[in-house]
Order: structure tokens, then sequence, then C-alpha cells
């Protein structure tokens, strides 16, 4: 669910009133009742879903139900969150939003008894602030908690929009240190990464361009060996494995190129050279892919909108591709 | 006219065809006639300049008309310099288009016996390899030939697009070598020469935006700190100047904000987070704007396309577009 205090449950409850999408595999909820109903009720929407408390043994019969709301009132009440009372309410929303996704990451583990171990798990967004109020700010995000928790050191972040196909080299970094993360291995594993992903959409053989670091991807080595050093011995490596993959092109006209349809898919260097294009092209619509984790995870691409929250105001097209790319996610994998 | 080799020759035929954008200044080309001549007679253009030998006393006449051209076939002779012949021509090629862009300079500077001086240079692209092999590879391009040139350590690259305006805090420097050329002084100089170009474009009070150089402009600091170490105090310094400037803000975001009509103008710190905009929403049709000097510089933003010359199939819209900049840019400065 995302923060409970965003505009998580509204896009929830308006994304799988659909269904079609609710037939297209089983739904787990781990979140409140309370905002889902809130959501359901101002935007004319009948509840869909059955509902259990967090902890329950009947969540062994979920498996009956297209979507399941694990509901964590206990809790709210426990740390004293009150739905609709934002000032100060980061905390407990925080600590709420964080629970959420440990329980998700557990059913993805096949931890939790009655749950039957997930394929996807998809994310609502979260407020970085309230989870470190509630003393969760060691993790910039549900991205680098899920690799931590999984184990998983090749993570990596992928954008999909309607036009374009992401994968990012490096993220959270600053830009002064982003050179020091490239190696030949990183880049490999983002190209490996990033064809396994294609593969699993459905793109039979995914046709992968590669940005340079620097201007001109390096101009010959005038503007920067990067290029040379550690990109093109990745791009070697990855070829010699089978992978249709070429570059490095410069930055700057790459993402034409696979707008062209030239390329299924970018590999960029560094956050803002990916970010860039993806937000041009698709702002607040393209699905955030985790891939390198054991199980696959989608997220839509925009906050909590604390602003809109609770106003039947949101649109929940991302949260919508999220789910839907999950499906077909778990499917590729699964088919493969 | 650039390389005589590429598609210059054949982009100024096409683009000064029109006689009402002849009407707006008096233009004078520095190249040669072969390549003008052969470029109209393929485009069905009658030719509409008056030539004169390079050097010729009789170029004091000129300002008698709306354009001339400045025929070097002289020097093309004395290098060996044939039309046409692509292989092994671009040592050929690359001297002469050096020279052509000298005497614009030169015209610029008010040193050309016979010239009146210019207050524009609008230059067609050249190749940096036919320049190396002539022996000038020693500048990228024409940028940093006219910066050193006419001794301006202020100048700047902008990109003019139909919908977007970026001026680049660096350009031509590794990636890593991005954030030791950011001081407080060269993002505040980045400011106000693009504040300066706004307002010679006709903007009465730009609003601008300044981009980040990490992730998510450094978030508060976790990301890097450059944000509040250099960049906040280059803008605080430009607004106490009366700038209407704000920032940094995320350069994934920061773009659609500029598309959206909240600014006039971004100022981006690196090469690709200013240039991967630019070229999705215009490719090859911005025009490239050079601040700083004592005259205004425009180019159009695509190359030499070699691969195309001499075919009658260059698309002479962006020369056009920097030619009508030029002119504009000129008279914007010389009214205020």
């Amino acid at each position: 669910m995302g923060d409970p205090a965003g505009i998580g449950p509204e896009v929830l409850v308006k994304a799988l009133a659909d269904p079609e999408l609710r037939r297209s595999a089983h739904f787990v909820i781990h979140g409140l009742a309370e905002p889902m109903h809130a959501a359901a009720e101002r935007a004319g929407i009948t509840p869909f879903w059955w509902q259990v408390r967090a902890g329950s043994p009947l969540l062994e019969t979920a498996t009956a139900h297209d979507v399941v709301l694990v509901d964590h009132a206990e809790l709210a009440d426990q740390i004293g969150y009150r739905p609709g009372e934002k000032p100060g309410a980061a905390k407990a929303s925080g600590a709420l939003s964080f629970r959420f996704v440990e329980d998700a990451i557990s059913a993805a583990k096949g931890q939790v008894p009655g749950h039957t171990k997930a394929d996807a798990v998809v994310t609502a967004p979260i407020s970085k602030h309230a989870w470190s109020m509630a003393g969760h700010g060691r993790w910039p995000g549900h991205t680098e908690l899920l690799a931590e928790r999984f184990g998983a050191n090749r993570s990596r972040m992928m954008f999909v929009a309607p036009k374009l196909r992401v994968i990012l080299a490096t993220a959270h970094v600053p830009l002064i240190e982003v050179a020091s993360h490239l190696t030949i291995g990183r880049v490999h594993d983002t190209i490996d990464l990033g064809h396994e992903a294609c593969l699993a959409l459905g793109i039979e053989r995914p046709r992968i361009a590669v940005a340079g670091l620097n201007p001109h991807a390096g101009e010959e080595g005038l503007l920067g060996d990067e290029e040379k050093r550690i990109i093109a011995p990745a791009i070697a490596h990855a070829q010699r494995n089978g992978i249709d993959v070429r570059g490095a092109f410069p930055g700057d006209t790459v993402f034409n190129a696979a707008l062209k349809g030239q390329f299924d898919l970018v590999v960029a260097m560094y956050h803002d050279q990916g970010l860039i294009p993806v937000k041009l092209l698709a702002f607040d619509s393209a699905v955030n892919v985790t891939t390198g984790l054991p199980v696959w995870r989608t997220s839509p691409d925009h906050g909590t909108a604390y602003d809109i929250a609770g106003k039947n105001l949101a649109d929940s097209g991302s949260m919508e591709q999220s789910l839907q790319l999950a499906v077909r996610l778990s499917k590729g994998a699964l088919s493969r």
C-alpha cells in the first residue's frame, strides 16, 4: 500500500477496480482497510476485496479470492495512527509503510504462514522523510531495502515507458562518485539484467544500446577514457555471451535512436542520464522495475502526493501499468 | 560556410533563398563559390549573392548587397582542394573551413579592410577530424576557437529550441571532472550570461531554473553537497543582482517544468544533462548560441553530414533558425 496517508490506497482501489486486471493474478495488499474504504467511497467503487487481519490464520483461505487486503489496523492503533490527520502523522505512517513492505518481502520469500509465495512485489509510494522519522532512514527507498532483504547485490533500477526502456548502471550516488562505481562487472551485469528483463517482457532478441559516460561518449578518448577502459570490455563480454548489445553511444543521441525503434533498451550510466528522457517522455507514467531480485518488483514512478491525497484526484494509470507489468514479467519469466 | 565538402553550402543557399530573411540584415559568407553554385543549381535556386575574391578591395562596396560571398578559390587551388573529391579531401577541407571562420572572426573584430564590423557570426558545421588533419586539432570546434580568439573566458554554450532554452555551465569535459570545474563564479556567470541572452531575445524578465548536479539535486546533501556548497550561493548572488532565478531543481524534472512554461531558461551543469532534453525535443533543429563573446554567435545543431552532401537532401531549417536568431539577438542587444 505504501504510505497510507499518500495516494497509495486510492490508486490501488482505482487500478484493481478493473475486473480484467483482477482476473490476471492473485493480489494481496499489505496495508490498512480504512483508507481503502474511504478511497472506494469517494470514487464510487464497490469494495471488491476480501479482508483479513494481519497475522490471522484466515489468510490460508486467501487464494480463493482475487484480491485480499491484509489489514494492519491493530498496529495502526498501537502507534496512534489516525488516517486523515496529516500533521505529525509522518512518523506513524512511515512505521506503517515500512511494515507493509517488510510483510510483502516476507510473502515473496514464502515466509508468511498461509500466504502463497509471491512471484512479484508491487510497491505504492512511500515517503523517505516518514521512513526517516520512523527510524528507517538508512534506506533511501524500497529499492535499497528490497536489495538488502533479498541479499541481491546485482539489483538495478529499470524504467519502462510506452516508447522507451532504460536501465541504470548506477542510481543514487553523487555525480562525482559515478565514475568510481563503474566497473566492467557493474556495466556488464546491468546489460545482463536488462537483457533478462526484456526477455521476460516477451522481447525475443532484445537489441540493447549502451550510453557513454562522457560527452560524445568520450570522443575517442579525448573527453574521458571510461568508454574504452570500462564500457567497451563490458559490452564485448556481453556480446560473447550472445547478447545483441552495442555502444558506447553518445548520451545525447542514443535515446533518439531508441525512440526511433533501433533499440529495445538503453543502458544509462547514471541517474539523470537515464531519468531525464524517461521523465520527459512519460512524466509520472513510467513503471519502475527492480531487476536482479529473486522476484520481480514494479512500482509507479510518482510519489506519495500528500497534497492531493484523500481528494479522489489521483491518476491510477501508473499503478495499473505497474500491476500489469508485474503480472507480465512473472508470467514471462515462468514461461521461459 | 563551414566545411565546403559538407552540407554547409547547401543549407546556406537554401536558407538565404528566402528574400525576407535577406532583407533583415547584411550577410557576408566566407567560403567557396563553386559548391554554392552547385547547390543552387541542384536546388533550382537562382544565385542571389554578389561575389568577391578574398582580399579584393572590391569588398568595400559589399554593403550595397544583401548577401556577399567572399570566395577563397585561390586558396583552394593552392592547397589542391577539389570539390566533390571526398576521399583524402579532409585535410584540405579542414584547412579551408578553418580559414573561413578565422576570416569571420576578423570581420567581427572589425579587422578586415573594407568589411563592416560584424554584429554576429553564424557558423555552418565543420569536421573536427578535418581540422585535426589540417593541423588545427587543438580546438574541439568553433566554440573554443571563438572563445580563444576573442579572449572570452566567460563564454558558454546555449541551445535554443522551439519550446526549451538551455545553457551549459560546463561543456566538453570528462564527466569525472565536471564537479571540479564547477565553482560559485562559474555557475553564477552561466546564470548571468543566460539571463543576458534571454533579454536580447526579447524576454522581458527571464525566469531561470538551475538544475542540480546530483540525483534529486543532492537530496538535502545526502547525495552530494555541490548544490548547497556551490549552486545555492551562485543563485543567491544572481538573485541579489535582480535576476529571477531559482533552484537547484532535480535534473530529471526541471526540464518538464520549463516545458510547461514555468521557466524561460534552464541552466544545466554538464553536457549530457542539457543536451539530452534538447536533442529529444528538437533533434537537429535546435540552434547553438555562444554567449559571452563580444559578438553573438549561432550555429545549427547538426554536423557536416558528408553522407548526404551534394545530393540536395539537406534540411536547411536549423540554418534558417540560426540566421534568424543571430539577427534577432543582434537587434535585441542593440535596442537595449
